[in-house]
This record gives C-alpha cells, sequence and structure tokens, in this order.
C-alpha cells in the first residue's frame, strides 16, 4: 500500500477503553494514527470543527454506518467501504465530495494492527477519490460490546450544475441502465463469513463511482433523470423505491442483466437473486430514451464501466413495480425483501 | 414532551435484523419513525443525499459518536447528548448549525419503545437548536454485539463572521472563563450506573450553547480568542491542549472554579478532581483582559449563564502547562487524564 511508509507512531499494541476517555491515550491514537494517516490542513487543526471553504447553492450530504463482518474480506475491507459508500452516495447524487468526516466505535481489546491497517484503508480510498478526511470522534466500548470495529462517514460536497436527478423527471420510455455486473460485493461477504461452503473467485466490487458518474453528466447531463448505487437490498430495493416514487413500472429484461459466472452461479446454489444482492460499485442510472446509448457508450469508455449496459426501461401500469421479462415467457415480479438474508453486508 | 404527537406509525415491538436490512421492515422504521420524528425538505426526499443551499467561504463541520451507558440519565438521555454534542462542537466554533446528519447503530433485540423515545428527544433537541436532521442510516448488528444503541452525529454551519477563533491569537493576560459549573453530567453518569453509591440530586447539564456562545460573540467579538465546551476529559483536558498548542501556562485560581455542592460532595467522596470530570453543557473561553468582564456579563443575561465566571488568566512559564492556584498558598499541576475513570461518559 502506497500509505506503508506514512508516519504512523502509534505503537499500544490493543485498543483500551482508555483509547476513547479523550486524555493521554487518545491523544497518542488521534495524533500518532489517525493524524499521519488522513493528514490534510483542516483535520491538523485537530479543534472541535473543521472549517471548509464551501461557496454552492446545492451542496449535498450523506452519511452511512458500517458494520460488515468480518472486517476484511477479498476485494476489500470495512475501511474501505466506509470511504467509498459516502464518496458513491454523493457521486450518484450528481456531488463531488468536498471533505469527509469520519467516526470510530472500537471494541476495547481490538488488536491496534486491525484499527492500523483499516485507517490506512481509509486513507488510501479517500486519497483515491480525492477527498480528505477533515474531523472525526472515537470511542471505546468494552469487550464484547461491539464487533472489533464499526465506522460512520458524512460526506458532503457540491452538486455538479449540468446534472437535475430527480425521481419524478422519471418518464415512460426512459432506459434503465445497469454500470456493470451485480451482486459480487454481497457473495463475497457471505463466502468470506463462511455462511456457505463454496471455493469461487469473486471478490466486492468495493470502488469509488465518481469517474463513472463524471462520464455519464459530461455526455449527457440532464438527461440523466436518475441515479442510485444499489448496496443493501441490491437493484432490486431501489429499484422498487423509484417505481413507489415514480407510480411507475420498471421493466426489467431478465436476458440483459449483467451477473458474473461465478456470482450467479453462487446465487443458484443459494436460491438467491443477484437483484437483492448487495453491491458495492455499482450505479443504477434512468436515462432519456433518446441519449440511453450515448450514456452506455460513455460509461464503457471509462475503465471499470466495460459492461455497462442497458437492462430495461421505465413503462407504465395499474400498480407501481418492478418486472423482469423472460425473452421466452413470463414476467416476474421483483420485489423488496422483507426479512435480511445477508445481514451486515456494508 | 411536545412531540408526543408527532404521527410515528412504527409498530414493531422489537428492532430486529431485518430493520437494518434496507428492505420493507427498513423502509417501516424510516417512514414510520424517522421521517415523521425529524420532519423536514431535505430529509422527506428519502434519497442517498440531502441537499442544501450553503454559501459560506467558511463553513464548520464536526462529528461524534455517543456510547453513552446507561440511554437515559437524569436531565438527558443518548438522543439528547447526540444532537447537543455536535451542535456545541459548532456552537464553540462560532458556527451556528444548519444540519445535521445521524446514523444509528441498533441491537437486535432492542426494544423499539426505547428507540422511539431517543429519536423523539433527537428531534426535540433539534428543533430547540433550530437545526435540521437532513440524512440518516440505520444498522442493525446481532444481540450482544452492541449494548442497545449507539449514535453518531455530524453538523455543518456557517461560521459567524464577527469570531475569529484561534488558539495562535490566545496571549498572556487573558482571562479564562467558565460558563457555568462543572462536574454535573460525568457525575450524574456514574450514579445512574450504580458506579457509586449516592443519593444525590444531580442532573447532567446536556444543553445546547448557542444561546450563550451567540451572546458573548455579539458583546464581544474577535475579543474571543478561543472556545472549547469541556466534553469527555473536562476542563482539564481541553485547557491542557489549549496550554500545549499555545506554548503558554493557564493558570487556574482554585477558589473560583464553580462547582455545584452536591457534585464537588460526590468528587471529594469519589476522590475525583471535578476540572477531569465531563461536561455536556459547559464551555471555556479565552478573552482578553480588557473585554472579560464584559464578556462575563455577557453571558450571565443569558438563561443558563447566571453562574459564569473568570476562572483564571494565561500566563508564561518555562512548560506549558495548567496550574490551579489556592488562595492559601499551594499551587499544583493540573494534568490531563491516562487512565479512564469514567468510561463510556457520552
Amino acid at each position: 500500500m502506497s500509505l506503508a511508509n506514512t508516519q504512523v507512531h502509534f505503537r499500544d499494541k490493543q485498543i483500551q477503553m482508555a483509547h476513547g476517555a479523550g486524555g493521554e491515550a487518545s491523544r497518542r491514537l488521534v495524533e500518532g494514527l489517525f493524524e499521519p494517516a488522513f493528514s490534510n490542513p483542516q483535520l491538523s487543526a485537530l479543534s472541535d470543527a473543521a472549517v471548509l471553504d464551501l461557496i454552492s447553492n446545492r451542496v449535498a450530504i450523506s452519511t452511512d454506518c458500517f458494520v460488515v463482518r468480518p472486517l476484511r474480506f477479498p476485494g476489500g475491507s470495512i475501511g474501505e467501504l466506509a470511504v467509498n459508500g459516502t464518496v458513491n452516495d454523493l457521486a450518484v447524487s450528481g456531488a463531488t465530495p468536498a471533505a469527509l468526516t469520519v467516526t470510530f466505535i472500537l471494541e476495547a481489546g481490538l488488536d491496534s494492527d486491525v484499527l492500523r491497517q483499516e485507517v490506512l484503508a481509509m486513507a488510501e480510498a479517500a486519497r483515491r477519490a480525492n477527498v480528505p478526511i477533515v474531523a472525526g470522534d472515537t470511542k471505546v466500548v468494552e469487550h464484547g460490546k461491539a464487533d472489533g470495529m464499526y465506522i460512520s462517514t458524512t460526506g458532503l460536497g457540491p452538486v455538479d450544475a449540468r446534472s437535475e436527478l430527480n425521481p419524478q423527471r422519471v418518464q415512460p420510455g426512459d432506459q434503465v441502465i445497469f454500470s456493470g455486473p451485480i451482486g459480487a460485493h454481497g457473495i463475497t461477504i457471505m463466502i468470506a463469513r463462511h455462511d456457505v461452503e463454496l471455493e469461487a473467485d469473486i471478490q466486492s466490487d468495493t470502488r469509488p463511482l465518481l469517474s463513472l458518474v463524471g462520464a455519464l453528466i459530461e455526455q449527457v447531463g440532464r438527461d440523466v433523470r436518475w441515479m442510485r448505487d444499489a448496496t443493501r437490498g441490491g437493484v432490486a430495493t431501489v429499484l422498487n423505491e423509484l417505481a413507489r416514487d415514480t407510480k411507475l413500472v420498471v421493466e426489467l429484461i431478465e436476458e440483459s442483466i449483467p451477473v458474473d459466472d461465478a456470482v450467479r452461479g453462487a446465487c443458484e446454489l443459494l436460491g438467491l437473486d443477484p437483484l437483492h444482492v448487495a453491491n458495492e460499485g455499482q450505479f443504477v442510472a434512468i436515462v432519456s430514451n433518446e441519449k440511453a446509448s450515448q450514456a452506455v457508450d460513455a460509461l464503457r469508455r471509462v475503465p471499470g464501466g466495460e459492461q455497462a449496459c442497458i437492462v430495461g426501461q421505465i413503462g407504465e401500469g395499474r400498480v407501481p413495480r418492478v418486472v423482469a421479462k423472460a425473452a421466452y415467457g413470463g414476467t416476474r415480479i421483483v420485489d423488496t425483501l422483507i426479512g435480511d438474508p445477508l445481514p451486515r453486508i456494508c
């Protein structure tokens, strides 16, 4: 990792209650680990609040907490997820992240190396998304009152004036675009957790979506009507929310939904619909019929967007809902889940 | 509570994993509880990010997490603390809160009434501080992997142009002002937790500091050099940080430190120095010698500021530190704590 030689000089072997008490031990943690890893002028002030220069009449703000188990998994970790997740919520709102804040809830007894790894993963992810981490807070709870660590992040940034994202702008005939193959994150976590005994070469898709979303807005501007990243509950959930908000029908074409073979195999084995499985690096966009092909072409030119495709369209119907049509007859309703097949996925 | 008739229609008896899964149960929780309680236009959009109109070249941002045990205590609760804590970090940065975000980490099995109470307490505290809660996220972890609930809040708002708060502006001769009596919050929590068997009429001092700080800036403007609210680690900790940052000496006058009798009694019994005990509604301000009396007068005119007073001054010395001088001889060094006598105080 490019940050390996960051001047991290926090040497305590384990996290103890005192590291959350605001005294000397807290100071060692903040100045020995967080400050060098997240180094930037605002954070270094170490006051109660960071001060930003932020002139925009449309600033997006988003917050998320992360409780994923295990903390590390193929393709990523809780720290990387915590940065990318909030960065992506801003990205699909048409915003460019200007600042992130972070809070840690640590379990007493946590190996300091585990924390160090996650802090460096966050610093690396923040650097990749070009966003400073400007403020933070840490609390420690007794052993057995958490599960290693939980992280919350909040991000904010100005909304791109060229975009106008609003479900009310979605209309029949608009096309549904996926940024790439779905389901990798959720399946990765289940395998990492041994919830399923499976040998498969699957990695989480966690990544920042800024360049993909940027290319889309650059190419078709206001013809992107609406975007969401499809995390918990998968694309089925965000599309059902869209159907409900617009009172329209989302018509997916079963065969065009991009799912990698290994993920599809795992889903079949587990009786899961990939549409319900969490992603951490994919988004759904609704684009006008006229500009949909241009939008897909623009996405495909961006590294990581090669598999972007149109997966369906917006239609009308008596009942707002999401349906999937198979080429050879048959239409099924794609509902949201009531239970939780995949707890603590992010 | 004035919010008792808010249209909260969340009826599930307990929090289950599904309430954190992003599907139907999550929707019931968000739309049945969070949305009606925190009702405001930005939150109602229920998208991935809230959009704010925020034009300022100095926007303060602050974040905090709350793991206080027990969740409710005389004078307050975790939800109220979570709002007031972040509001106050902004206030002592000279900023007016414009928006708050919140994340909840809930333990499966949590009684929904407990959550409902805290959500309403947050809504009431936000209303009191006149700040909307514009975005949020909820995760649920297995029973035994949290302690009821943990809350993170982030706040942001424009900095008052009349203030210029910076430890580098602090100079010898400046006066040290406390907004009121110290130590109530920490002692309240210890008693509520039965860490100490004591019958005492002590309540947490949790409250928003906006009107007190506003009156101070209104009265003496740039003559306030520096402010901090004195939470974890008490005033001793924030003053030690000030000494370190300024390389100056903070000279307190032992007899002038305001401590309520019941708090003082409890501290004596426990062998605690009130200077180390957490507050949730008090701040320390450094004000120029010329304007210090005016500053105290302005604070005393605000309800809740009646006991504001000068407790010492800034001096010079070979070693930056905090000292307390007693009237009848003797000067002691007031250090920060290394251990944690009061874990999970906020």
